[in-house]
């Protein structure tokens, strides 16, 4: 039973996928008490995961999933994967290790239209659920990528049978894809891409300005993500008007 | 048996206000056994506690409880409480859930000063501790209380029962009640609060910059709040003239 | 058996030093479970150590020695220590709460180069791992240390017997050492006292952006300190090229 209950606030239905850069078992327990039911995806970011015992990030993985939680390797390390020509293994290994989840992406590496459909494809096929990740990390590389580029690849993606489509913003959320040097979201940016449909995107969003910004654009259903362990909660306050920010702003 | 005994700094005796805005049972019990004497007060920030379920509700506000800290749902809730001509449920909720603390806000919402009276008053009576907080959430209305307002807001909730009275900063302590937009404090309008008597007060000081100030001008034992969970052990080192900001400088 | 071995990442092998700041045993628990092989030294920042009760320091730098981690007390108490003419009483205390390490500074006080020498020759006596710290934790007194000053001081502590010394930054990591107000490495500094032997050095680099940078100038072995415990992982990567920064910028 939720505590005052008697309020009314509706939990939410937006998508929130969580960025878990290394938490060890008791935290993610504790996570998972407090705040599992607000998150659909556990990205560990990056290559976190390949810095582990095989044995724990499979006891992690088990928490998540036995949660409902899609748990995923970050995008990066499937990058450094297909650099390596070890694809393969790496849809093998994850599966051992108990993700669920794949993260597509070509934030750190050269990947052409043609392989990247086929990295997709090849990973639904394995059984994964697939997201993809448009924007790349290096801030001078993200500019030079056009909207008209960006628009083109997420339909690619979603063509090719991505989930989903994650809109980059790193983990600090400034000076990438629909975010300015500040962290501001970019109106314009932003409404050319969402008009491909907000409902297949997840937009990242670690800072609390931008969730609020998007909660107040979108609702409360708008699919966020990278967003900190510690904030999923004051992030589901947000989505119910249950903080300052978007108190009496909530249909 | 206090580590390195031997070197003589003082335990403060000054009120801290720590911020929990969704901590796990571990985490909590963490917290505790570090640095549960550092604290006076556990704010389950704004809604928070509202996104949770109630047996966990319970088992923490239990264990602050019995480490001799005041547990209180954030002031945001209250209001939402009001608005929706819910107070009874709200109070009757928090005290089943285990809180014995109150904070009486208008943080997000408008509230006369008949209205505010009675909270408090109806707060005292159903047996809380009582806290009260001045300031409002969006900068731009916060900006327009000016400080004769607030110094009769804050002297109306003495009277009217209330333990002490905080001045608000929210989490992030920027552009917002004594603050300016760095973080750094306006000291005429500090000074014009704290003529009140700053005993009364509990100043939100989340930064260290502002922690270290305030330390400085009122000596280690003023009441400071919205300490972060992980902050509160570096909070009481600047009290005990143990960090390299104060060292020396406490009496 | 490392997740992802396939890819050939190499564990680093360069010495991280990690600020606990006053970590609980879950949290120690997680952190050890998650990282603990990439760890050289857990220093208990600044006074902490002196804010908790000795049994729980007793625990906790036991799971660290247990680890290969080498436990050590903040400089800062050491200098309260010695201020207060009470270094033997220091060293026996450390000793006895199972710290195996001492770290030797003037950050927070006048400490003149005779008794700076004799502190470190005692601690090496006692049986202590001894590093030592160059640096001013007040902005404007470590502006007044010239660079010629900083590498006398750097030399004299090698050859008086300390393992390795710290390059201070605090926990902020700006306007201070090598660090501009932004945080952004000013190079003709770091360039001269690296010429020292930058194997020798800890570098505080408590921002990405520096861990980044030096890991990108003197490769993935330079050795860093004042890592935040929550991104000893994230370095780890950052040191095998597993993220966006680094990917395939690591021989």
């Amino acid at each position: 039973m939720n505590a005052f209950n008697f309020l009314g606030a509706k939990p939410a239905t937006g998508k929130t996928m969580m960025l878990d850069k290394g938490l060890g078992l008791h935290a993610v327990d504790d996570l998972l008490a407090t705040a599992g039911t607000h998150i659909s995806f556990a990205k560990f970011g990056w290559g976190t995961a390949a810095t582990m015992d095989a044995e724990l990030i499979k006891a992690k993985t088990a928490k998540y999933r036995a949660a409902g939680i899609i748990p995923y390797p970050g995008g990066t390390l499937l990058e450094v994967a297909t650099a390596a020509g070890k694809l393969p293994e790496f849809f093998a290994e994850a599966k051992e290790l108990g993700f669920t989840g794949i993260e597509v992406s070509d934030g750190s590496t050269q990947v052409g239209p043609t392989t990247r459909a086929n990295v997709i494809q090849q990973a639904r096929a394995a059984g994964f659920y697939v997201i993809s990740e448009v924007g790349k990390k290096n801030p001078e590389l993200d500019h030079d990528l056009s909207t008209a580029e960006r628009r083109k690849m997420i339909q690619a993606d979603l063509d090719n049978g991505a989930h989903y489509v994650i809109l980059e913003a790193r983990e600090a959320g400034k000076n990438i894809g629909i975010y300015d040097a500040d962290g501001n979201i970019i109106g314009s940016e932003l409404d050319a891409l969402a008009a491909i449909g907000v409902d297949k995107l997840i937009i990242e969003a670690p800072l609390k300005s931008q969730q609020v910004a998007l909660i107040l654009k979108y609702g409360p259903n708008i699919n966020l993500g990278n967003i900190a362990w510690d904030e999923v909660t004051a992030l589901e306050t947000l989505r119910r008007g249950l903080r300052g920010d978007t108190v009496g702003k909530i249909e």
